[in-house]
Order: C-alpha cells, then structure tokens, then sequence
C-alpha cells in the first residue's frame, strides 16, 4: 500500500495551482507523484537512478565519509498552521535535518522525503510545502533523490532523510571537547523561545482576541518559522579543524552543552553574562515579567551550532568571525576537567537546567 | 522539538518488559532512546558513529553504487492492531523496504528508524515493535544506525530509510526489458488479498461474532503480516545478470507488469492460465464467489519480485530455480514489442486491469 515515485522523464519547470479547491485525495496517487516530480530540477550525474524505481540509485563520493540523519515533522507537535505557511512547513521540515549535518561538519548531497497525508489536504498546500522544501533544497545544492507517499487518518507528518558527505578527518563530532577547550556559540539565542511564547500567549486568548505578528518580534518569529541551518559554518569548522566538538541547538542551549559534556566526558562552565541572548527576545521576555536568559537556556529550536575550540587554536574570535561570515559568534565558557555542567553568575554558580522535554 | 539517539555505550541483550502499565509518554524520551539502544548488537567496524550524536556516520563500500529507498507504515492504513502483533508491525515496516532493496538486487546495509508515537502508545509495544524490527535486520545483517522519535496526536508512524549496495553492473532496475524476454514471477500471488479479504468481512462483523484465523488461511495471514523480502533471490539474479528488469510486488502483479512496461518502453502480454495464485487463496476466493485471479492481479503487498528474463539466457527454469532455492519461479508472460499490457486467456485477450489504488 505504498506508493512509490515511479519513473518518467523529469521536465524542469514548476507545477501550478490550478486546482484550487482539489484535495490531495482526490488527485490520485500518480499525479500527486507527478506533481512532485515535475518540481524538481535535472539530477545531478552521480543520481544514477532518482525518483522512478524501486529505489535510488547513487555513486557514492570518493574518499568521503557519508553522514546520515532523519527527522520528522509533525502537525500539532511541531508546526501549526495558525502560524505556519505551507511554505514555511517544508522549509523548517528539510533545516531542521540540514541542520543536524551542519553539526557533524557536513556537505548536503541528498534527500528522500516520506510524506503522510491526511487525504482533506488541500492540494494547494502540498504545492506550498513543496515551494519551501525545495527552495531550501535547491540553495544547498541537495538533491531530492526518493520518497514516499501515504495516505493517513492523522496529522500531515513530513518524514526527511538526508544525506551528507565529509572527508575523514574533517568530520565533526559531540565527543571530541577536552578540558581547556572554549566555548562558543553561533548566532542569538532565545528567539525561538519568544516567538513560540507569543504564538501560545495568542492561543490562549479567544479567536476574537487574536492578533497578528508584533512587529518587534518579526524577526523572532521569521527565524523560527524558518531557520536557516549553518551548514556553512559547520564546513569551516571542521575543514580548519577549527572546533573539537559541535552539536546543533535543537533542544536549547543547556541540552546541547550537556550533550557535548556527557560525550566527551568532560564538564563544560558557561558564563551567564556571556550568553548572546537577542535582544527582541530579551524585551519581549522582560515585559512578560520571564527571566530571559533562563528561557533562552532551555529553549529549542534555536538551531544555531554549539561548538568547543581547541586551547592551541591561536587567535580564535579572529578566525572564527572570519569563518563564520555576517553570523556573528559569541565565547560563552569553557571546558573543564570535572563532569559538572555549570552556570556561572558573577556571584554564584548553578546547575544548568535541564533541556527541553518532548514528552 | 525532535528526540535524537543520544551518545553511550551499547550494551548488548534486550530490554525487558518491565513496566507494564507505562505508556511512552510516562517513560521520557532519554529513556526511550536508551530502551531502543540497549536491544542493538555491536555495530560494525564501517559505522563510524551510530545511535548517538547529530547524525549516523558511515564508511561507503568500495566500488559499490548506493541504493537508498524509504517507507511509511502508518497505523490505521497499513496495519491494524486487531490483527497485527506489535513484532509483527516492526517485521512489515522494515520488510517492504528491504523489497524494494531486493528488487534493485542490493544487499541492505543501514537502517534509519523515524517512530511517530501516540503519546498513550504502551512501551510494551515498543518493545515488540523492535522485537520484529530487529530480527528482521539481524537475520539479513543490517545495522540500525540512526533515528529519531516524536510524539503524535495521530497514529503510529514507523518510518523506516534503508541504505543497500550493489555492484554497479548488477543493479536491477524496472527499464531494461527488451521484445523477446520472458515474464517471472517469485513465490504465490493472492495470499495477502485473500488474507485481507478475511479481515475486512471479520471487521465488518459485530465484535460478538469475531473469529479467529481460518485454519485453511494460516499460511495466508501469516505471508500477509510477516512478508519474508525476497532479497537471496535479487541479488542472485543480479550476480548472474539473469534478469533484465525487476519490480517487487507491493501493489500487485497488474500494476508490476506495468511498471516494467512503462520504464522499459515495451509491451507485456501474461498467460492468465500461468500466473500462480496460491492454492489457499484461489479455495477462499472460490467460496466467496469471487474470481480469484481477478484478486491476485490487482491485490497489493504480495512482496514477491517480477523480473524479465533475457531471451538469451539458455535453460532459464534450471537456472532460475537454482537462485531461487526452494522459492518457486513461475514462466507467466512474455515481453513484446507493443506497448500493450495484455492478460492472454485461452478464448481472448483483455486490458490488464490498474493496480491498488492509494488515495
């Protein structure tokens, strides 16, 4: 009962909306596949076999390790259409996997998408995911090499593998932080925090109630609707060996340095005043009467990359800014020889919270 | 908001059903992760990194080209729990895409398991789900090297992204049929529809008069929720370049025979006197007034391979059983040079009828 991307002769070109009030299940399956299809760019030559056949078929990258990840996307549990386009939805569905190669160090290659469709989906909105998910695609040169399609009674889930390459020594992993190493962070914190934080404070009022996006939070909200995976930044780490450890702030900033300390079995102090917490988060958390850094630090869906720097590395800030290009980068604290993960005060120390919790 | 496999040593023997009564959602995600890792053997020395950092990080075979597919199984559309077990759900979910593996003739390497889980989901069934999982992938040495989990409002979600090898000239595909070539089929075809014919008149049933499995529909069933993938016999046909295209059956033998056809440009004309329809099946059918090779040609999830033979390959029954073991090969058709897809009776020929339809 799976229907497979069947094989044609893929024309460039983008499918339109022609349909408006047509419902994914009144569409069929072959020309729902067809729709997708018709989406795609030419492959690149290395896909000897993409969307058609029983499978993909690729030849693999010479002298790389092959890195590979997969995450879902769930309505109701990650993304809601009161706030989301469908654009946005398959955007964030295919950065938050980008993401996860970013933190490994990683060049994009491929991607199969396995979508679960609720057969009322306008047929609209699967243009729309499609618009997101294949722009973000196009701009990181991946190609969309295989999928899937069901049909379900439930939420729209967007279930995405990708696949990455990396040379051998230039892989980025959670295990590799030793004592002495700094702590640096990419990016600004707690934006996600404050834009999920109006989207529930809106939910709570009555429909009446509802307003629309507070202009000193767009830009909050744009980078959670859509954050944009620092795939660039994870290369230049690992190609100048620039970092020992690196992990992707999905589940907060807490999370991720308690993931780098338990994998490289080490502690890791992190200086509270240092922690690049952006300001419209700051403001909207400080009007809401919520301690902004203890939001930011828990918070997911920052998605920005978490990354300890060797002692011998010389001049850090100067060549990580300069790796990092217009993303600014911020040291936030240190590695230490202990197992304890520590927020430092200028007048105490604490235990860093615990990260975001999913069920 | 996504769950990753975290970082830890993998002990090796299985988690015990401890806790009957808990739910998922009283077990916490760390622990969740923990309980899937903990049923893991070894990884081989080519999975760099496993279960445990922001990716899965392996080493590519040498001189092999890539095949890479993916599957949803949803609960509800794919499978029932009134009649499915929990191993009996994790065997399918990875089942139907080690057929789709078998049909290109490659050997499965990694698995990536993304499970959407309803909230109230007993652990007790996770628990059974990996039991069928993962002996289906011990059995053909495929090493589960990542995942994910999120939580659902909706039903469950296995979705499974399987990674297999090929040698480059081995590789099946659907498009190398030529005029000429000979039309096989693997194993028996109408079990799972005479085995999903059963379950749709028991549902339609009040629960009061429900029944248990047929005697005389054991093998049926048990084909239907536990489909063995036909890989032996994929990629001996593609070691041997016995065949010259290839399809798994996951939505009957119609839909196949036109697959090929289409791919390879070519016509297909099938003896309806050859095609073999399991003996159990064609007596439920038979007593249910129902034509059983009209079942079996446009039935779903028989899971068994259609491939084209090149005219050629000399001694092509000797041959073919040889690959096949104690699989039956059944001689069903033969390629044309038309593009018509003929079912050939003694007194006529008619249109092959369309396959399942999804949506």
């Amino acid at each position: 009962m799976h229907v497979r991307f069947e094989n044609r002769e893929v024309p460039s070109g983008a499918a339109h909306d022609d349909e408006p009030g047509r419902s994914v299940r009144d569409t069929g399956e072959h020309a729902l596949i067809d729709r997708i299809r018709q989406r795609l760019p030419p492959a690149p030559e290395w896909v000897r076999l993409g969307i058609g056949d029983d499978a993909a078929v690729l030849v693999p990258e010479r002298n790389r390790l092959e890195v590979l990840t997969t995450d879902a996307f769930v309505e109701h549990v990650h993304f809601s259409w009161a706030v989301s386009s469908p654009s946005d939805v398959g955007f964030k569905a295919l950065a938050v996997n980008l993401s996860d190669l970013a933190a490994m160090g990683a060049a994009p290659r491929a991607a199969l998408l396995s979508l679960v469709l609720p057969g009322e989906m306008p047929l609209a909105r699967l243009d729309g995911l499609l618009d997101g998910l294949l722009g973000l695609a196009a701009a990181h040169r991946l190609a969309l090499v295989g999928g899937n399609i069901s049909r379900s009674p439930g939420p729209l889930v967007l279930d995405l593998t990708v696949l990455g390459t990396v040379k051998p020594r230039r892989v980025l992993t959670r295990s590799g932080a030793r004592p002495g190493d700094e702590l640096y962070v990419s990016g600004w914190l707690g934006m996600a925090a404050a834009a999920l934080d109006w989207h529930e404070r809106r939910r709570s009022r009555t429909a009446a109630a509802e307003v629309g996006w507070p202009a000193e939070l767009t830009q909050c909200i744009e980078r959670w609707l859509r954050p944009e995976p620092r795939l660039h930044l994870g290369m230049q780490l690992g190609r100048n060996r620039a970092a020992s450890a690196c992990v992707d702030l999905s589940d907060g900033l807490s999370d991720g340095a308690r993931q780098i300390a338990r994998a490289s079995d080490v502690g890791i102090t992190i200086d509270a005043s240092a922690v690049p917490v952006h300001e419209a988060a700051r403001r909207w958390f400080e009007s809401h009467e919520t301690d902004p850094l203890a939001r930011a630090l828990v918070a997911g869906e920052d998605y920005e990359l978490l990354f300890t720097v060797p002692r011998a590395i010389r001049r850090k800030q100067t060549l990580l800014q300069r790796l990092a290009r217009d993303l600014p980068i911020s040291r936030i604290g240190i590695v230490t020889a202990g197992r304890d993960v520590v927020l430092r005060h200028a007048d105490r120390d604490e235990a860093l919270p615990a990260g975001f919790t999913h069920f």
